[in-house]
């Protein structure tokens, strides 16, 4: 099945996505690459937040999404780091719509906690898949904070990945 | 490896132990009874905290612990529900002596969530058990709250249950 708007995301075993303070130093694994390059190789675009990309723009080193066009949702001007990428704006639908058509039949990599969210609370995320890294933070910004509804989900598989990381796949219900 | 000291423990797929207004009608899921019984049949004692067990005194029907010792961690005035049911005090060190003691070698079952932490905290956990219920809440209260240090865990072993409950275990690491 292609052209799914997917998330990828790791969260820790309390089901948080960084710590109080935004630290993501813990987001390291054996095997977390295992588990990113087989998702990567079926994206055809990104789909992503302002906040998120800024995240990504200011990495050191390579450019992490090679020639994969990388849709950003903003509003504010934005200068493109590499060609790949552009500005969109639009409502959830009118974002997924122009990020399909960008994927060309291939998959959208839906990523950032407030377009996450807004996504999944439109009924427009095919498959959520979390890894959970091995460590119990307690305090930090949990997965899909502010999600406006219950959203009922499918468990679609688990598996154990590198020994101690745990990859974990759900379908939201449609109509839930 | 009997005599452990072991939390089971359901949440949602965003790590969140109740709704924000302490809902609890989203934990059910086809197949919780075949995670819970093969675990409780090992527990010898439990160990748990006031809030937790006013709930489940709380229930009507059946007590849910059948004449398992009850240990409940209270300096308040207590009056037991069942005779298997006493108050005990302490810090978790002394806690976790009694509820061993009572459990003659068989497993203690950690429950409640300040009680849980502490016991974390302070190194005395050796299992933790948590049952995914395939649902977003998006907010709540999470699991483990409020713990004071980070842990790293090892993955011990995970299973889906009933085809779309997910049971996954992991192990305290010593030291972290």
């Amino acid at each position: 099945m292609a052209g799914r708007a997917r998330v990828f995301i790791a969260t820790s075993v309390d089901g948080f996505i960084a710590g109080p303070n935004d630290e993501i130093d813990w987001l390291t694994a054996d095997g977390a690459e295992d588990t990113f390059t087989p998702f990567f190789a079926d994206v055809g675009a990104l789909l992503m937040g302002r906040a998120t990309y800024e995240v990504a723009a200011g990495f050191e080193g390579e450019w992490p999404y090679g020639d994969k066009p990388v849709l950003v949702a903003t509003h504010r001007e934005l200068e493109p780091k590499v060609s790949s990428v552009r500005a969109v704006q639009g409502g959830p639908e009118e974002l997924l719509a122009q990020a399909k058509e960008a994927a060309g039949g291939r998959d959208v990599y839906v990523d950032g906690g407030k377009l996450i969210r807004s996504c999944l609370d439109a009924g427009l995320i095919d498959e959520i898949t979390i890894s959970i890294i091995p460590i119990i933070l307690g305090a930090g910004i949990p997965l899909f904070a502010g999600t406006e509804q219950r959203h009922a989900v499918e468990l679609v598989g688990a598996r154990p990945i590198g020994g101690n990381l745990l990859e974990m796949t759900y379908r939201p219900k449609r109509g839930s």
